[in-house]
């Protein structure tokens, strides 16, 4: 029953910020409350009473996973229904302002009765759920493990197929089947195939152009297992490195290296990315570092926190991001590196654990 | 420069309505009136002025795409800058509510000086940018038909593998195999594959079931090609269906063929939808039909109109619509049939011809 045990601590959270009620409709943040994974939701959550408002497609389903909330089959919107049971409930309901858009918090306010419609639902100032998820429990670890060494059985199939001439959304066809023959529920974000000069795109999904003879491809990818998200990537060479692109490929490992040594509970996410910012500094490739160095990852690709610049979220057990410097030449090329990495009691641990030296094919 | 109507169009739609100035910021409506496909952008156009901002990812892919607006790469938030500039240009200004959060609401005012703040972005009472996509041209209407036409290909490809015992995840990784094989820039939605009972699931993502011996298997998915989706479904039976499964299968395609020949520019999207329920009515099977009719379908899978009761949008040349019936008769089985179907000058042209007899593999 670890649902019942999240929701007993989107509670204690709440009560600390004196919320009396919460309304949920971010499905992931659904999903990890109470297990439920349909399409249409709307958790409304009080100190005593926890209800999950979905429609009719989804009654036997609900009826499976929800754990720890009651169901209701909404036979309209399940999201007024939702509005209405919680103005029963409580004098005010906190909703998540980055998951709502305008126009639902419209139709949530016309399932008010009129005198309180402005002033029941107030903006959480925190995102309540999204702080729970960022640590994540053994179920979790254990399943977001099992997902990035699919990733790993993934990129060696796949690596025997990287040739001259071949067209980068091929490569990507290839490894998306061996993922899905492997077993993953689905990809999870848009495959990222790039080489030669595309490679210094940092989001070059995978394209009609075919493998150059020489130079380098990116490959950037996640497999989904049971909801959690894997993301890697590894950047090989074509044919041999010439020195510009060597040393570029060995300060984008040290930079990887050393942001992952610096993963430990108590440092913060900016320090992280400061660790990987400095190596490239140092080697004088700071410039073409242009994002930051990584992100949350769990039921979502993003999620909190994130690793960038200044970033002052300390990092605590459980916590689970990727690392993923990389240094992109507009025109020449691109070089990305990029592991998961789970934080431990004392330290961390690497759940990407593909090699990383460099790689010519 | 298709663009460059498009954008025209957008101005005459906001002057009817005596709107000065929109902020687009959904990506789909930013890629269709300026043809930008980054993943950040926030679209300012006023009677005179389109800018784009975005950042410094995509300096020269902006460069590359975008037509008919000016592109501004912005050195801290792309959407802030847009509100900036909007308030110097402008005296108000709309919003798509249905695509802005409350917090990137916050944000669009805290971009803005002090006095004007409440008032200047106001919400629009009309989808201005999903109105017009609502009718497609001449290329829109090309990519579609070419990727309905790919969609085709890989359901024939994908025929021969259906066979008891195999999984139903085998099934979805060889389909979207095919697709990308085929050159599909990706699948426009998770593919479903529902076999047996399963197939009585009107979302039935493939899983780990292996198909059976006998029994339907449904299948709909959709590919992408130059931005645009395809969406098709058919249900196809393993081994001879019996007299109930015939019935049924009978129902729907008679339904399915009603709604098709239902299509033509003038009749009302309820009426579409109440073609097909009132065959299934007849048939005794209206109640298993639990979902709508079908939906508008262009660079995003759901798109205007919806094809549902008593929707009252008129079908217009250069619409195009999904046509799904389906029913669901839980704990046996379920049997849906999907084209996708363009609205022309005098009629209709369905551009899913596969055939929809029953196939017994």
């Amino acid at each position: 029953m670890k649902e019942v045990e999240r929701l007993r601590a989107l509670r204690k959270s709440a009560a600390s910020l004196e919320i009396e009620a919460i309304l949920i409709t971010h499905l992931p943040d659904v999903r990890y409350l109470t297990g439920f994974t349909g399409s249409n939701a709307a958790l409304a959550v009080t100190a005593s009473k926890a209800v999950l408002f979905t429609d009719g497609r989804y009654t036997a389903q609900a009826k499976e996973e929800v754990k720890g909330a009651r169901v209701v089959i909404a036979k309209g919107s399940a999201l007024k229904e939702a509005c209405a049971w919680l103005e029963e409930s409580a004098a005010a309901a906190g909703f998540d302002p980055a998951n709502t858009t305008v126009s639902q918090l419209e139709m949530m306010r016309s399932a008010l009765s009129g005198k309180r419609r402005r002033s029941f639902f107030q903006p959480l100032t925190q995102p309540l759920a999204a702080d729970l998820r960022m640590v994540k429990d053994e179920d979790e670890l254990r399943a977001m493990t099992a997902a990035a060494k699919l990733g790993n059985r993934v990129f060696k199939a796949v690596l025997p197929h990287l040739k001259p001439g071949v067209p980068e959304t091929e490569i990507a066809a290839g490894l998306e089947f061996f993922a899905r023959s492997m077993g993953a529920e689905a990809m999870s974000f848009e495959t990222i195939v790039a080489s030669g000069e595309r490679s210094a795109l940092p989001h070059g999904r995978a394209s009609s152009r075919k493998l150059p003879r020489k130079g380098f491809v990116t490959l950037d990818f996640g497999v989904i297992l049971k909801g959690y998200c894997s993301d890697m990537t590894r950047t090989v060479h074509l044919g041999k490195a010439n020195p510009e692109e060597r040393h570029a490929y060995e300060a984008v490992l040290a930079a990887q290296e050393a942001a992952v040594s610096a993963i430990k509970p108590g440092v913060t996410c900016g320090e992280v990315d400061e660790a990987a910012r400095s190596v490239l500094r140092s080697a004088g490739l700071a410039k073409y570092f242009t994002h930051s160095t990584g992100h949350g990852v769990g039921l979502e690709i993003h999620e909190n926190p994130r690793v960038a610049a200044a970033q002052a979220q300390i990092l605590q057990p459980g916590m689970v991001v990727t690392v993923e410097p990389g240094v992109y030449m507009p025109g020449k090329f691109g070089i990305r590196i990029e592991d998961m990495v789970a934080v431990t009691g004392r330290s961390r641990k690497v759940l990407t654990p593909v090699d990383k030296k460099l790689i010519e094919l």
